[in-house]
């Protein structure tokens, strides 16, 4: 662990640099295996699926008859942990519905604003050690709500062929329309440019390895959309007295966990606070079964100590936090003051694992400073805001001579005409 | 222009193909200007202004006396068109704030959803014949509402080293905080990196020509995001024998004279009606100042015949036009059935030209099949959605065995232990 002693503003970007990586030569291999995808459809698929995940497929279509089986197979009281993860971001997510925006600008002039949803989207589960099944409710969840008619997901078969059972079963509870057993570059690929079997979506969601991430970039260049740019994953936690270092520790340590680039940083305006944690690291490190990568993310970890919160929120500001712990006397301060961070968490007893899985906000985050300019996947992230506006004769009147002023000056003449030629008309019936 | 009568629908792709640009040989040059400008800031800034603008100048940004200059210089009834439209933008975008979303998931589960400003960024407006002041409008205005702190704009100086008066106008009235004149590739770098006289911002917004375009793809690889990826203008009509000819044919033509490869498409259910609109188009072009370019625009123009209004809407969703006037007996039908357009039109009365300046609606949409992932710009494009979350002791009791058992089965268990230690601080409370 770093600990850091009142660092200088001018300083405070390179304390707090992100590990950046190079996908340069990931970069070829994504592209030659899109172009193969986009020429040779599904028997592309298979090559990839055989060679990556070791798995030939008769059919890459997850049946029904597996569905059936996954849910008698995960075990009773992970599906009502699931229910009670789903009941909660379902509320959270039905709340954010807009109404219509409905103004008459002038007399006559109706314009309105509808949210309407994206109509085929596509989700990304990665496989491995860890079975994302929360991820399957972050992004389905919503999607349903928002009314998308198509929903997708894609994730890797391990070498027997199979999904983990958790991810079919939360897949089946939110109403994904198919299942497809396929991953990594071949998976985006495909639903992409669409195969024989994999529908081609207009917008990807979900995490992944750096061969996901550089084909989502990918993807954004044949007109799919994508919900973020990802990086690795970051904590920052400003206490001060008032926290509970066990606490804090049990948190910098949950992320840590997801691997060794995560970054994890706590801003503290007590000493005292700062060496508590550290200690605190060190005895509940020790347990831990993913104690290797914890252990690494750790080492590269910063203890802040500054001198006021002002200061400790300019900084914060200055990061923009994918995930912001507040554990401090003045959380009213920090909440109405930060600015850039994907999700905040306030008070000694709101951990960042509530918010990863069961509290009703969505997990799915800007992350690597992405939180300046990036909102986390929220309701709005699965629609489009769509204008209309509809001018009566009287409206046309109010608005029309301002049309043909700007229209003239900008140049553009047949814009002006489309104006005038109906003020003449309403003028003619007179 | 094309008659197509009753098209298959597995032609319509191939008829409605817009067409694309290769960009592989903009891009080096793209690169290689943003690597001086990330190097060399204002002196690389100043060796592009005067290569590809012809213009040296000692001060790039736009004096207060300027500024006082381009005020006392536009028309007054220019200046009044301009209030007219801004006050309709605002009020239109103003209706777009939302509230905070607050809701109690379980007891003592408190999650809540706040749009907060993006506060650095950047708007490009493009120099040229056509000085797009109305832009200006579109994009400082909800930018302004939104609350974003730090608006840039740059646009590209002319020879004598002037920004046209009606967007130092416009920028002036809608609250920009700086203007700079610097155009091009070398702007978009100068926002994206930041220069001694250039601030780096969070965002970039506006058109641009293929540079530009090239440019902000670049720009988001280095962490800045862009309002949306860009492509040519298109207009789509869909109109019977409830339309008027002539004001069918005259926003046709309005959408043709951006540029020769703008689309203008439309679809009938009437032969009479395409016949009529036809002739019109003639008549109307031929006293068009920038009769050259949209003639090149009409000639692959497309007036496509089919059977009945279901095909028609089929047609329209699958190619999904940045513009989508409806002029029809039915125009409910459509409204309703719309799922893939960035702006819609409705009535006799109601010109593409009207949002593009006055009625208040956002002239910023996604083009080239866009509208089927992507919003137009509109208030939240300045904003980040972020959430908060606060859970009290019960709260955690209420959620915090399903977070154990679901962290378990992913196999993050310190994201488990979080959770386990406060639980079992509350217990030992009792």
């Amino acid at each position: 662990m770093n600990k850091i002693y009142n660092p200088k503003p001018d300083t405070w970007s390179s304390i707090l640099e992100r590990p950046t990586k190079t996908v340069d030569d990931i970069e070829a291999t994504v592209k030659e295996i899109f172009k193969e995808v986009q020429k040779k459809g599904d028997s592309a698929v298979a090559k990839y699926t055989s060679l990556f995940d070791g798995a030939i497929l008769p059919n890459i279509e997850v049946t029904k008859q597996e569905i059936d089986e996954a849910v008698l197979s995960v075990p009773s009281d992970l599906k009502e942990a699931i229910q009670l993860a789903k009941s909660n971001i379902k509320k959270f997510h039905t709340a954010q519905i807009t109404a219509q925006v409905n103004v008459e600008t002038v007399e006559g002039v109706n314009c309105w604003q509808e949210k309407r949803p994206i109509q085929k989207i596509g989700l990304y589960i990665p496989g491995g050690t860890a079975p994302l099944f929360s991820t399957v409710l972050m992004l389905a969840v919503p999607a349903k709500i928002a009314g998308c008619n198509e929903i997708v997901l894609c994730s890797p078969p391990d070498k027997n062929g199979k999904i983990n059972p958790a991810i079919l079963y939360a897949a089946n509870l939110c109403g994904v329309t198919k299942v497809l057993k396929v991953g990594g570059i071949q998976a985006i690929a495909g639903l992409t440019f669409g195969t024989e079997t994999i529908p081609k979506v207009y917008k990807i969601f979900g995490p992944g390895n750096q061969y996901v991430t550089v084909a989502k970039q990918l993807a954004t260049q044949f007109g799919v959309a994508i919900d973020m740019p990802a990086g690795p994953s970051e904590l920052l936690i400003v206490a001060d007295d008032t926290a509970i270092p066990a606490f804090v520790a049990s948190d910098l340590l949950s992320q840590a966990e997801h691997g060794a680039d995560s970054q994890v940083i706590l801003v503290s305006t007590s000493k005292k606070l700062i060496d508590a944690v550290e200690l605190e690291i060190q005895i509940q490190l020790d347990v831990l079964p993913r104690k290797e990568i914890a252990e690494k993310a750790i080492a590269n970890s910063k203890l802040i100590f500054v001198e006021n919160d002002k200061i400790a929120l300019e900084l914060i500001n200055e990061y923009g936090p994918e995930h912001f712990i507040i554990c401090s006397e003045f959380d009213d301060f920090y909440c109405n003051g930060i600015y850039n961070a994907g999700s905040v968490f306030i008070g000694n007893y709101t951990p960042e694992s509530a918010g990863d899985y069961a509290s009703g906000t969505n997990h799915t985050l800007p992350t690597n400073g992405y939180a300046k300019n990036y909102s986390g996947v929220n309701l709005d992230s699965f629609t489009k805001a769509m204008t209309f506006q509809k001018i009566s004769k009287k409206g046309l009147q109010n608005i029309g001579k301002a049309i043909e002023i700007m229209a003239e000056a900008e140049g553009l003449q047949a814009h002006k005409n489309a104006v005038t030629l109906r003020l003449k008309a309403i003028e003619n019936e007179k």
